[in-house]
């Protein structure tokens, strides 16, 4: 599902680190955390088939590829960065509730 | 992952849903199509744990329990709601980018 590629946990820091600058993929590993090569490579390759990052691939020795946002992944980005950061926003609010819902629980 | 929990393939129709009208149980189920009844309890105690959806168990006979959305479920069924729109206003663009993508590759 496409809104599920774009706010699976990866998929919502790929598109947050390509809103600021394309990316080769070394670094864009650093630069999102924690992201194993294979998740990484995945991750880029959902969000290129769906049309969101375009993968530029330069003819030169040793390979560089460059990694950005489409248009449309542009777009994207600003409405996942919206909810995201609403989101975070809140998670003090989630915490104390899932501590309410714990404690009811006795769990 | 707060995110990932309304975004969801069932997290965005239980909120979808939710936005209109509180709801039952069995009446939440018809209303999602498709869902396991497993899948919409457990959807729905990941939502009411993030403090997005209350559950209303009336003491009565036989048991009746309404769903409904909090004050900060609101909120965030709004967010899901914006870029689910705009996503299903872009699935053509999708389904395109990925036919490009399929045929560049011969798959």
């Amino acid at each position: 599902m496409v809104l599920e590629h774009v706010t699976s946990r990866w998929g919502v820091l790929v598109l947050a680190a390509l809103r600021e600058r394309s990316y080769r993929f070394s670094e864009l590993r650093r630069q999102v955390g924690g992201v194993s090569e294979k998740m990484l490579a995945q991750t880029l390759q959902t969000l290129e088939r769906d049309g969101f990052v375009d993968r530029d691939a330069k003819p030169v020795i040793p390979p560089r590829v460059d990694y950005s946002l489409t248009t449309m992944g542009q777009e994207v980005a600003e409405q996942v960065w919206g909810i995201t950061r609403w989101v975070e926003g809140r998670l003090d609010d989630v915490f104390e509730a899932r501590e309410a819902y714990d404690g009811t629980r006795g769990s």
